[in-house]
């Protein structure tokens, strides 16, 4: 699913960043790394900042143009600060990013482009980009080292295809049925009536605030089992 | 808000990388930065790779010990790979991290503490800690770069609480601090131990379901006291 997503830089200045972005993808199960026309590549630098991801290094694909670079990808999204002069264009900010991204990749290839250090991408780059990418930040200060906006959206990429697949085998997990959420609170309401903590004339409200807590828990069987344990447990010394 | 949270960094070894960590914090609107015996620093390298976050490098703290640092604060967060010695300890991920801090900040101190680059905190030094914080990563290369790391945090932490502050204008619901929630964890071990539940040799893996059952809820204050008050009525019974 990963191997569905490549990371471009355009026009990259530094070496030390593209090493930092490769490190930065590898952290995040990424390996595919475009690099349009680098100022200076390969450089000792990059393989020092890489840490260990030399592999992403050494295999990073070095392209003449940005439409190279974009070959096959049916999903294009331009990391750009927020800016008012391309409003008009569908915009994602990073975490929506993740669940934009999660939600082709099976699919689709996906290409995420950042721009040069100092100017970004340019006005016909971002026009070949279906959604611009901005990570909310600090309106006062928000120009983000390249290597660390690589690693804050393939953070969020990473949480949510990794969550996506979770939760499609959490469909194992065996939820609490209403009707064991049911014998549960009755339990529960017999066991405060037992302790004293609520007057048996009057239990409606309380319970039905506890019922609002535990509902949004929303307990498996087994935490279930677990807190009815406990209520045994405290009926038995009540009853001594 | 975001001044009641500072970021620590323990023995840091690469002025670079203190520059770049300020720079990541800046772009988050987050300026307290303490160093815990920094190798190198004050050092133009880091004035470089903070790129205009000078104020923050300016008024950083430089510290004798971890200890120093941590003054006045309430909720301590340590940053650390994921690992099996500290399972027991509280772990959050990087995004829960967002919202534990986003629902403490109004009123609690918050540090979040990183440690070495090559070799992270102590174990000491993770005693220091109430949570354990790990980025979710690729388990086969997991180790990021310090300022990346931070950058990745600090952007949990921004989003959720713009978030939070947006939610609770709409609503002024008083969630649970983390010190609440430890104390109320703390009631709730004693009276399972009380009434016979809990074997008081080994409660610790029972105690991580139930935190994660009850952390889930992200029970209010007043439904954080309802739950103290049935403790109390049964502590009550099972003395008698």
């Amino acid at each position: 699913m990963f191997s569905n997503i490549r990371i471009v830089l355009v026009e990259t200045s530094h070496p030390g960043n593209i090493g930092g972005v490769a490190r930065a993808m590898k952290n995040m199960c990424l390996e595919n790394l475009y690099l349009v026309n680098p100022v200076n590549f390969p450089n000792s630098e990059a393989t020092s900042r890489a840490s260990g991801a030399d592999d992403v290094l050494g295999k990073a694909i070095v392209c003449q143009s940005l439409d190279e670079a974009l070959q096959e990808c049916n999903l294009v999204l331009g990391a750009s600060a927020r800016s008012q002069r391309y409003i008009s264009w569908p915009q994602v900010d990073s975490r929506q990013c993740g669940e934009l991204v999660a939600s082709n990749v099976h699919k689709e290839q996906v290409a995420i482009v950042f721009g040069r250090e100092n100017s970004g991408l340019s006005n016909e780059e971002l026009e070949r980009c279906h959604y611009l990418v901005n990570i909310p930040c600090n309106p006062e200060f928000s120009s983000l080292n390249i290597a660390a906006a690589v690693q804050v959206i393939c953070s969020e990429i990473f949480q949510t295809v990794r969550q996506v697949d979770e939760i499609e085998k959490a469909d194992e997990v065996e939820y609490a049925t209403a009707s064991d959420m049911d014998r549960f609170y009755s339990h529960l309401e017999q066991t405060l009536i037992e302790v004293e903590f609520l007057n048996s004339a009057h239990p409606h409200k309380l319970m039905r605030r506890l019922r609002r807590l535990f509902n949004r828990a929303r307990p498996d069987k087994r935490e279930l089992n677990t807190l009815r344990g406990i209520l045994t447990e405290v009926n038995k010394k009540t009853k001594i």
